[in-house]
């Protein structure tokens, strides 16, 4: 890969890298559709990163079908997809981790405590391996996007760093490779999270401006849902994750609930004119 | 510092790097001279890394002498010598850390708890800057090197590693700007490390293999300085660092001496047929 990446760049091409655990839906190939807009050549890597699941998470059960994902690629002009060896990646005497501090911690990060590191560490060694000018990730994965923008600019990746919007279900619910894990009394339930972000912006356009009234609005939504465990409904700051009182500037409002044993997130960035 | 070396690397140039905190000796631009003989064009960095001294170590008095150091450099036949500026490269805010667990935590490690965090961030983000084919490290300094080369290779920056041997003063003491901290009585007393590096390899040439001999050997040496302090002499593996108690194929004989107020580290490689 580094190789083919170092040939391609003495060409004069521009390289765009999508990481994804494969098991591709419309929200990953939307990502490998603006890269695509934006360099020569997109590489798409599909590894189910162990590093990024916690102990009882989902990783043995985690949806695999790379035949079905390399077809769909193809389909959408991916020009490399790269599935790196699991072994290869990572072997038994591992030592080396890269982190983002205080972002790892918040909001997923509470639940989910080394889950970050791992993303960090994975997406670093990848961005080594593929040498990308620019890589896109999906904005449903709020928080990781914010991590992945901090350690590029701290760590001095020379990599641009590009959101794609979260593409969702006819019914809302934001696409995911987790939603296959959902009961249907658990589908149709979830798409309270899409209604309750919908809900936030709807205050919000009603001259609402206090998280608290908006959070607790939301919350009670969710909590009428029979299998709804909420994780954490939240209203903080873009870069820096913490929470935020008020709605001024750029919000993000955040969900992680379980739906059953699933856990689902999603999100909606609010934009107030100050 | 990143366009440059895309232009180098695009017109077909391979790069050397030689990352260093300035105050140069022989020792530093013996490495220079290496990166020239394996590449086109050797960068050299010159930043006093705040992140790999502890508190109350010798940042603050850290001998510093850029233009003198170019000089230097400009004569060794260096192309570009890269100054980055302090809050350029760790703002109030920084979050982001690499790190090798374990290698970390050994050796200069105990005394010394965020020293390699500091190394291997900072070469990281220089890794990522300079953007070099090789980089080039004195084996003085060999627990740093064992830790970058095990970064480099987890974390797969597409990097040659390359280390020098140490330079010495003619009396055997090792090159390093801290030797200009010792008085003149610790400046003879200092010598004994080099000579009870050279004891142990005498020792092993007449038969010895047993480390735990050779090492109380050393240390009786050392401990006979009135000025001597040791912080550590020990035998261990070279890529993990471990201690082993037999010479058998590459050991690292390290020691670590404090000389008054002043820590020196100095070491030697044995290689014993199996």
């Amino acid at each position: 890969m580094q190789k083919a990446s170092d040939e391609a760049r003495g060409n004069g091409m521009t390289l765009g890298f999508v990481p994804t655990m494969g098991s591709l839906h419309e929200g990953h190939l939307s990502l490998v559709d603006i890269a695509n807009r934006f360099t020569d050549m997109t590489v798409v890597s599909i590894f189910v990163n162990p590093k990024q699941f916690g102990p009882g998470e989902d990783l043995k059960k985690y949806p695999k079908n790379v035949e079905r994902d390399k077809r769909l690629l193809r389909q959408r002009g991916c020009s490399v997809v790269f599935v790196p060896d699991a072994k290869e990646m990572f072997n038994k005497n591992f030592k080396s981790e890269v982190y983002v501090r205080d972002l790892s911690r918040l909001l997923c990060g509470i639940t989910r405590k080394t889950h970050f590191k791992g993303v960090t560490t994975v997406v670093a060694k990848l961005f080594n391996i593929v040498k990308p000018h620019i890589s896109v990730f999906g904005q449903k994965d709020a928080q990781q996007a914010a991590i992945i923008r901090r350690m590029v600019k701290e760590l001095n990746f020379d990599i641009k760093i590009l959101t794609g919007p979260t593409i969702r279900e006819r019914d809302g619910l934001a696409m995911s490779s987790r939603n296959a894990y959902l009961s249907n009394l658990e589908r149709i339930e979830a798409t309270v999270i899409y209604r309750s972000l919908r809900e936030a912006e709807q205050m919000i356009r009603k001259g609402e401006r206090r998280t608290r009234k908006i959070l607790t609005r939301m919350k009670k939504m969710i909590q009428e849902k029979k299998k709804a465990k909420i994780d954490y409904v939240k209203a903080v700051e873009m870069k820096t994750l913490k929470p935020v009182e008020e709605v001024r500037g750029e919000v993000l409002f955040a969900v992680a609930c379980y739906f059953g044993r699933t856990r689902l997130i999603d999100n909606t960035i609010i934009r107030v004119r100050i």
